[in-house]
């Protein structure tokens, strides 16, 4: 993908991560949706497409300044949403002309399409209109009573359990102990508040609640993977 | 690497790849081979070396409009072969000027050659002629009586196990069923043609048959690894 | 926290390395020390920082033409002294306005800072001065009548141990044998000089003795890790 690239445009390119699992759209969609608004206007190009071939649509999305190019399984969607901010998405269907290989469009189709996206603009390109986008996005927690119910969204390449708990449940609680699953836990602001290999609840650098272990793996210790249900509440 | 090439080139450094098997010349030889031909004119620099320090020649290679740099073992020579096309390969030894090391010829002698190579062009830095580099060459597998009979040559980061098999031997069979080593297998144009953690048999992006599991990892699930025989027959 | 860089710098980013352990200051320091002299003047970002959000600081470091930016947990200094060679370091505190996250400092104080530290220089930003900042350093080897006590100070992506006595205890010694840690080892220039699978002491790129095994794991063969004793003496 970069040597096709380097080969049809001048773009300078920057690669937003090297460990991201494989095949699994919604740990990338999360991460993508994570980083790129640290990012200047660009033309972020994401693969991670386990139907490369079916008929799922290939994607390009103009999201405020930016765009987005990869397949259509909601992998860009929840970045999309935070680089438009206020403005609309417009999505358009990237043209297949009866590519080399039906198992790497990343090289076949998406890379010569963000190389044209990235030098002559999507206006310029006259992509097809897509109505309705395949959607992705994570699962709001809830909140009653003083107990917050959600999930962990990834696991970090730390170990911590990144969850979709806001943040601002334990804002001020620093020091303080919290019952997750059951369990008491300190609240810390920093993963060294508490001792080496001991448990703790932080705001992690995304602003919500992740479960960690200062200098070991949150994951393991709480018993947890993407998906598993995380109550959070007092002790 | 990077800083002896920043130290002494103004070229742009693309990274090909982040994750080869160390020490496997040929399997890095079969990526180059696959990759290579995606970029623009470029000098490549590759070094898996497990003979570095001995009396093995550094080499230098004129392909076409490309240029090559890394160890004679071979590493480089079917990539060199599909870059040059039908121009002759041109084989130089880069000279040694007593290394800092006998361990790490990929920072002592030839970071500074591809530098060299880049700026100047082989042609400028006069290094002596190779008639004989040492050759690489992936098997050929063999066809009679309706059977195909070759090996997988490597497995990729997804668990794909990819042959010398020509891809042509399963075009226009999708939905049907082969035998692969005695298994019936089916044949499909996409991965996601099958459920998933579904073996399948396709044709990989480089153009060959590859042993494929849907979401899932080949190799594993088809015992193979490389090196290892396959056998495709009808079923 | 290349966003970051890209947003507000046009600096040119190399990556050094992919695949440093986390969390692991001592390691990341000894390879910073032994990879930036490689790189031409630069501004080097370094973040292995398991006391984010507590009080350590956050420095940023002239040694000589080069500029460091990173944890105030002695990471930097080892290759900061390597960089100045006899020119004298000056550090200094990164002001931090109440970063974002706690836990996420790469990307919310060093980036901004080691971006303003490329674009503006240290001398423009008027840091205050640190006079005191949190020093790291390996240990020496002991050396007399023939025996030298040393330890591994790493290992290497292709399991060299790299120790901290120097290849000069070993030099023009080839060929011969020497013990380690009681066992009798074959003493050779290159990996590749003896056969596969078997150990050997070796020089290694970094000027010191490596505990290796040809085509193999050097550490799994020895028994050794970072901080295992070495003995090194005659046969």
């Amino acid at each position: 993908m970069r040597g096709v690239l380097c080969s049809r445009s001048d773009a300078r390119l920057v690669d937003v991560a090297h460990d991201f699992p494989r095949q699994d759209v919604r740990a990338a969609a999360f991460w993508l949706r994570e980083l790129l608004p640290s990012f200047p206007a660009a033309t972020h190009l994401a693969v991670v497409d386990p139907g490369v071939g079916t008929d799922r649509r290939p994607l390009a999305i103009e999201a405020g300044e930016h765009a987005l190019v990869g397949p259509d399984n909601g992998l860009l969607m929840p970045a999309a949403r935070e680089l438009a901010g206020d403005a609309p998405l417009a999505c358009y269907e990237i043209p297949v002309e009866d590519p080399e290989s039906a198992t790497f469009h990343g090289r076949d189709v998406f890379a010569p399409a963000a190389a044209a996206v990235h030098d002559d603009g999507l206006d310029a390109l006259d992509y097809p209109e897509v109505e309705d986008p395949v959607d992705l996005s994570f699962p709001e927690p809830s909140v009653a009573d003083g107990e917050a119910r959600g999930e962990v969204l990834v696991v970090d390449g730390f170990g911590n359990a990144i969850t979709n708990l806001d943040g601002a449940l334990l804002a001020g609680r620093w020091g303080e102990y919290a019952r997750v699953n059951g369990d008491r836990v300190p609240v810390a602001r920093t993963y060294d508040a508490v001792d080496a290999d001991e448990r703790l609840l932080t705001v992690g650098s995304h602003g919500a609640v992740e479960l960690a272990v200062n200098r070991g793996r949150g994951e393991e210790a709480f018993g947890v993977r993407p998906g598993s249900r995380v109550v959070l509440d007092r002790p």
